[in-house]
């Protein structure tokens, strides 16, 4: 599978079966995780793969939905905002910009192990850094569900035309 | 070439051959830009491809580098800040986190076809937004030189551990 297949394979599954994910499969994914590029290489994130039950019910009141529940599994993403790069000329600290190229190694990772992932940033965040006691300075950025699709299918992308998003001089 | 190897591959490439991007080669690349995901798939973004050497000389004006000279080519990666989808929870707009994942779907693609690219974030963003006359709500995100690398060696990657960045419940 080319990087431009793995693109139109990977999708936000919101259904899983509830098989455990393989260690193998799993370390391959933690591995190019790890090899995400971030702003002066300072790597400001933290995952927490989070498989036990207590835990998953916590997670599950940060974001309620029950397609979510049927995960086997979740990461979830913090970044490490003091941690990471800040340009000098704008003020933007790059903590959001480095996490979510990592993340986005997470998701392409696992679909190619065959396992779906889904992007999820619509959680209530300072409930998800409470009921967890996460350290000052770990913040919640996204969770992501990861499992087996439930279906096969791979829906067909929505995306705007190539005109819409280049511009070429 | 699996997905852990593309991780592998990418580098930031700081040396290129002055040969231009092959047509195919810059299609192949516009659509996994074009595929990558984002936030409620609002897609807030603008990719600028500079080749001509007017305006080659004003990116270069903005970043002032002996090796980004080099490239035969660039993208202006802009966020759309004002159509970003932003978290009511806590305020937080996604156009960081969305330009990021399709930036690295472009390193990645790029990667790929044999290319060279480099995340160049520590450019002066107002210069850059002035001298291009970009219009109101479309902001300079990153600058990616883009071409054959100089050089076919792949440096290692000097990376935190696996325990260091992903913990277990």
């Amino acid at each position: 599978m080319n990087f431009k297949e793995l693109c139109q394979n990977r999708y936000s599954v919101r259904g899983y079966k509830p098989d455990r994910i393989p260690a193998e499969a799993l370390e391959y994914i933690q591995e190019c995780v790890r090899l995400a590029p971030s702003a002066v290489n300072y790597q400001p994130w933290k995952f927490y793969y989070i498989t036990n039950e207590e835990d998953q019910k916590k997670l599950q009141q940060c974001y309620d939905r029950e397609w979510f529940r049927e995960a086997p599994a979740y990461v979830l993403a913090c970044k490490l905002t003091g941690e990471a790069w800040t340009r000098r000329y704008d003020g933007l600290n790059h903590a959001d910009i480095d996490i979510a190229i990592a993340v986005e190694h997470l998701c392409l990772a696992a679909a190619e192990q065959g396992l779906g992932t889904c992007w999820v940033c619509n959680f209530r965040v300072q409930l998800c850094k409470e009921i967890f006691c996460l350290p000052e300075g770990i913040e919640p950025s996204v969770i992501i569900p990861i499992g087996y699709p439930s279906t096969d299918d791979i829906p067909e992308k929505k995306r705007k035309e190539i005109e819409d998003i280049w511009v070429e001089d």
